[in-house]
């Protein structure tokens, strides 16, 4: 299976991108975790980014707060999908890192999920690997299904 | 090859949505378009939805303007991966569309392109399809380079 | 009299909701409260809502977050007036679903109150049902009464 | 069958208030339309509102811009559900009615509908009055099926 | 001298409105403080508003929070100059305060302050009142000379 | 009489502005009309409104747009009640003049209204002008009438 | 005299970028103008930033739209000041650009302009090459001293 | 080598302006520190920009929040760059200091960084005075790179 490359800018992102971390490996997803930063080290960005697919890449999870260019720097580097988490920080809500991640100009695109959504963006990457892989996508059925019987439950139990 | 499907909340978004249409063309993607509305035929979008893996899709774009619930409510039927187009309307300036959009809780992923993103939504659709699709890696790979020297040939033009 | 439904899309809206159960039960409106999520358990929410009328509700309350589909959701399957409480989250201020809830396309609405503002809900879902029902629009004219009492009382308080 | 009012703060709204007119022209509602401004003739806004239960009004539904109070000054005088309008003027794109509109404190409530969705307001009208009137649900119910039927035909002739 | 009135919509926004309170009695200006709710006590509000100039009122400083439609329905009764100060609640960051109160349709204006601004809503009633009353006027060039002087001595402690 | 002056930060605000001059002119109140820049002209600003009380102003307008400092600046330099008129320029909608205008720190007031809102400006120098001007308070209150009137054949004409 | 130069994202932003061209022209100061993209050509913007200082430029003016991720990627490569114009684009009236530009985090500043601010943008740049530089300080003061005479010229045609 | 002024407007700025004061004294840079306000001390304000050249100053950082005029105020009456910081306080999340920082209208520029960005406004101004003076240049060469090292050491330390 392709690997799936999660990449921070800041170890600050950590609490929120370790939702992430966890989910794919809940799934059985090869995943690397790497801390680079597009302004402070944009060379091992590029580095990093275009070679990312003859070393076995398949998706790759960009999670960076405020003016969030990470994702979008990857993205020029790669044709490899690349999903951004918009992280909020001290000012703005979140807003600034949305839009900076989200409103990527028209032939450099970014699969923007929720601000801290990093769950939503592991689910995202395997959805994307289970285009063609059955048993990753029964994985993601069964997940469902699973998701489905909690909301169950806390319906039960309020009207116990 | 997995067909992408297109789905559009209103013939309304069509000038928008084309963008999409014919960049999937060019890539010689199989592509089928869809004006389904997650509040006027709610049970055609489930339907579609359920059944969108079997039918041998595999990836979904949805555009939908204002509270722009189509890609959530699609999300929720299918593990394909699903894209958000948010569409500006008349007011707000695309800012409810894009919220509602992307804001997506935990366990249902929207992967969200720009505001009127229709061209990347397309991008994003084939670099899904082309993690393992050495082809369309490549086909990617000379769109970029095709790209680049656009903007170079611009570049020189502006300087003579 | 028919009776009210309160669903909410996560059982971490109850400490708001809550305030929506108490408001119904002083008014002596029976109500059912539930979990249901549009995103993960779908389906329990159309089939829920097809038959709504049928199952003698009169008016629909939901409570959502985030990219709050929730109530417009049901209000694609039924005819009965849904009632939306956008729910403030961990980012955005409740903006997001604020305009996911209140900005439907048109053809299907959502009667929106204020972020958080589920005592208020409820009391809409009482005027609804009051329409038609003297003595409940008599309980809301004392209701009204008792409130400004509360405010005269303060007044008063605070010039001693 | 109960009157509908639609007031609206300034004849400036009527090519947007007019939507409402229409639907509920089509839908058979006996309807009564008014100029009332919260700020320039608050008196007749009151007598107006104090007296509209016993005048056989069902709901009102109110259509301001900016600080756009007309709609919970309504609810003030009245126990009637009062429906509000948002109206998008000239700067703002909306926001400033919508959030003068929808943020009522508790105990008054304002059902809110999308900015310029008179439309939706017309139809939340009648879904209030169909609560207990079965030939208007049904009348609803059709318009449901129209709705959707358009929805179908625009999405064949799309394919076509 | 006129008197100024001071009128909250609940008695929560006493904590910010004690700073108006304060600034008024230290410039010895006669003060009188209400709650009154533009809501929950409509016509308590009517009533204060139209008899305010008669009972030697001179200026009226209003406070409310949320959709804060108190300044303006003050307004709507008298002409005496309405000073408004939207108060930040728990929701939109004092953002639909602002609004509610600032955006004021043609023809009655609202003098409005920054969000939890209730300092300066005083000064300004003072300067207001001092257009005509040089003792008051030489009192603000005073608190000017004062408040100058504060500044400069945080300047000397810094550089110390 | 006191003067009015109205300062505008350039000559492209005058279109708004005339809206205030045309008011006092309507109502007799002799004005003073500058155009002065907080940034291009600051001298002149300060040299202004330091001799404005002096030179027999009762009241300042304000109008700019962008970051809108004149307001501000002006009121740091008098004690006479400043107004703002934060205008609408070519990008963010005259939020932005919005809320340079009216969130001042506390110790220097602006009267701040609606986003190009110079009718209200002129309406409101002329209540504070009014504060102890039995003539000018009566012009205020025909005002009112003849302004209530105009809704009121407004709604006449729409039933007829 | 060290070179400016003018980067542009696309040539869609050479109307508003064309002010920054004539200001720089207009003192005399070398400049250089480039399109270059973030996105499309990033090793460009790279080889480029990283040689800017040695090729004897001593300030660089960057123009962006949307995710504006231009101006912080040359941050990235280059320890000489980086000047970002935020350029509005179809949606989002320029606050998406503008939120990309300024809040870069802690590390590599980015001085950033108004929105559309490219007239600015060149004053800016050539205030830092004036530091040093008598003779550019003395051009600036002059240009300060027409500008103010514009505004009292038109000052005084508005009195005439 | 020229000085750097760092001006707050108020004292409750300063643990926020500390990581500029800190920054600059790492590099060796001669700074002066002073409390004055656009508003409060207007005067000290005009005199200290006027002369802030002939004084050997090089730039002026200034740092502000709500209606923050102070670093436009400043750059109205130098030729100096000003290098403007937006100060977050209680309401608006630093939105407001924002706008009223960045959007200055055509001819006076404020160099503008992120809300609470006082590390980069020192750096930026580093960045000023660097572009003639080779030693600081070198310098902020190497606090890039020891900035890149310690990113990778973080990195180093996540893999471990």
């Amino acid at each position: 299976m392709k690997r799936v490359a999660i990449i921070m800018g800041s170890d600050s992102d950590l609490p929120i991108v370790n939702q992430a971390i966890e989910t794919l490996s809940q799934f059985g997803v090869p995943t690397e975790v790497k801390i680079m930063s597009a302004h402070r080290t944009p060379d091992d960005v590029s580095a990093f980014s275009k070679s990312a697919r003859e070393n076995d890449f398949g998706v790759i999870i960009a999670a960076a707060g405020k003016a969030a260019h990470l994702a979008g720097v990857i993205a020029a580097y790669t044709t490899l999908p690349v999903i951004g988490i918009p992280i909020k920080s001290s000012t703005m809500d979140g807003l600034d890192a949305l839009l900076s991640t989200v409103q990527m100009p028209g032939g450099i695109p970014v699969a923007t999920v929720a601000i801290d959504g990093a769950k939503n963006a592991a689910l995202l990457a395997i959805e994307m690997l289970a285009i063609e892989d059955a048993d990753l996508a029964e994985k993601l059925a069964e997940h469902r299904i699973n998701q489905s019987e909690e909301v169950r439950k806390k319906n039960e139990s309020i009207n116990n």
